[in-house]
């Protein structure tokens, strides 16, 4: 197990990465008031885990799945926090996936102006990516996370024994966080390439993602709130993958996320951001968690979803992070139209 | 004008305060994305003011009102900054009392994971408290001020102007807020007892207002999220004040403050805090603003709503920021049913 510290302005974190972390939750949480937050799914699949970690806890379940991450069961949170009478020194733990991380830090940073949020991720894409740098949002009105704070964990504990009980699709989502991660930082993407077969073991799993937890906590600690403009880079395939999952739905964020890389790479081969060589590159990367891109019908509409992005800084533009060269990324901002002709272009069978 | 820095860790806001204040907006808001949110009796005072000063700014109306300080509002103002594709850049004005700053201000936080949030305070009450320091909020589930957010305004313009339009009672509701500061300053203490025959005046209310401003600004300096325990001084009567305004609403925030630091000023005296004397003093103080103390009938229910107080750190006792001496006070806790049993005393008919 490592121990990670992510020194933000606002609250440093601690995160435990590896086999035996969950075992720190007994001192992380003693003489604590602790409610906790999970979803249907784990806990019918962690009755007994819950039972012994958090005895005594109020345990609070929503349902599981992105479409109950908004405003009705972040309300369903906050009304079983006050039920349970927490207060300013209470701690609210967040045990599941990417949607009750970052509903459950939310309902943490609102209640009682913020309580102490302890995150427990669940899937492979919570522990390489969301539970860790403080993000916190619920989906409003056809947008992903428009509604959020930064909010940092105390301690976030990313236990590889909860990879066991994943379906091998949340294997490939959690791919998707682990390959953008690659993309910008050479070590991690050269490792990447030295296991290209070992991407599924659960060995390997454990040690990559606490190099990405890493790099994160860098990148979180250099630009806490998305300010200076280094935080953007993690958001490298995001823009187009938000954009067809706010339009299609039916996959998963982390697929996406692999989709959005792959279909980036043309946009940043094209407009002389990358090389052809490496948006190949970058492509066969996608390939190693990703095999087949799908078809998309009507992409001119998902397009106009790229607009509702917060990374644009104007109304009638898009703008993505787009990979330059290994460890290297560029903002690039394109015109509505241009970024839906390229959709069409990639997506409506050209590619 | 004066000019009214709080340094806050998270974020530096500047205050104007004074006449002339209002002059400052053109060049605080230039070349921004703006958003007002405002209220319906606001609308109507302003509408001229609304349109010169905010010309090409969306403006959002919500419903007067402390009852309205809830999620449906919140999430109206939310949808309302969505459909005006309001960006991370994008600004949002709070123009209004209490319940606009406190509810705009989350808005403003909580959008995109919080965007800019300039308060222009309205009522005496809010320019000489809820307007500085960053103190967001809604109240929920009977619960004042249960889900909020910490976030700083870049800018707090405090122009005695808006003063002239406000009926009277809400210039007693300010004064509870200023009543309560004299509490905590001594000097503030001295000016007002000196100047006890000008306290509705605009010009020693224009005065005091930037005293109180700048007593809150180097407390929030000190303790922004309320965690060292000085920023909690700032709730001296509010504890008895919020379980009254929750049990029988009707009165506003302010006069209910001024009913707390009267009622608690005898807990002080009975429990040892303070003398006799001083005790009579603060309640000497409290009669500069509010003549007549109602009587309460059935006060042990409302002593109930005291146990949801955010200060409590144990579920069975109740907390409150007593008067101790001219400028001092001192936190105490007292066991919820010896509260209840003051507080029948003091409201029963035998105080």
């Amino acid at each position: 197990m490592q121990i990670i510290h992510v020194k933000t302005k606002s609250r440093p974190s601690t995160v435990y990465c590896g086999a035996g972390a969950a075992e720190k939750l007994s001192s992380v949480l003693s003489g604590k008031d602790v409610f906790v937050l999970t979803d249907s799914n784990v806990s019918a699949l962690y009755r007994d885990f819950i039972a012994e970690k958090f005895a005594g806890a109020t345990v609070c379940v929503i349902p599981a799945g992105e479409r109950y991450k908004n405003k009705n069961t972040l309300f369903f949170a906050l009304e079983a926090m006050m039920r349970a009478r927490l207060n300013r020194k209470s701690c609210l733990v967040a045990l599941g996936g990417g949607v009750t991380g970052d509903l459950g830090g939310l309902a943490a940073s609102l209640y009682m102006r913020g309580i102490e949020a302890v995150q427990v991720p669940t899937t492979l894409l919570a522990q390489v990516d969301s539970s860790v740098g403080g993000k916190t949002a619920i989906d409003h009105g056809g947008v992903k996370n428009v509604i959020g704070t930064f909010w940092q964990p105390e301690y976030v504990v990313c236990d590889p024994l909860f990879l066991r009980t994943l379906p091998s699709r949340e294997i490939k989502c959690g791919l998707g966080e682990i390959l953008k991660t690659a993309l910008l930082d050479r070590d991690i993407f050269d490792k990447i390439f030295q296991n290209k077969g070992r991407l599924r073991d659960f060995s390997f799993l454990e040690e990559i993602t606490a190099d990405c937890v890493r790099f994160k906590a860098g990148v979180v600690a250099a630009d806490e709130t998305e300010k200076s403009g280094v935080r953007k880079s993690l958001n490298m395939g995001h823009t187009t993958g938000h954009a067809l999952e706010l339009h299609y739905g039916r996959r998963s964020h982390g697929e996406y996320v692999l989709i959005g890389i792959w279909a980036e790479s043309f946009i940043a081969e094209r407009e002389g951001v990358c090389s052809a060589e490496y948006a190949a590159r970058v492509r066969g990367l996608v390939s190693l968690a990703e095999k087949r891109i799908p078809h998309f019908d009507g992409v001119q509409e998902a397009a106009k979803a790229a607009l509702l992005d917060k990374k644009n800084g104007r109304k009638d533009s898009v703008s993505m992070i787009l990979p330059k060269a290994v460890g290297e990324y560029a903002e690039l901002s394109l015109p509505a139209e241009k970024y839906a002709a390229y959709l069409e272009e990639i997506f409506g069978g050209n590619a």
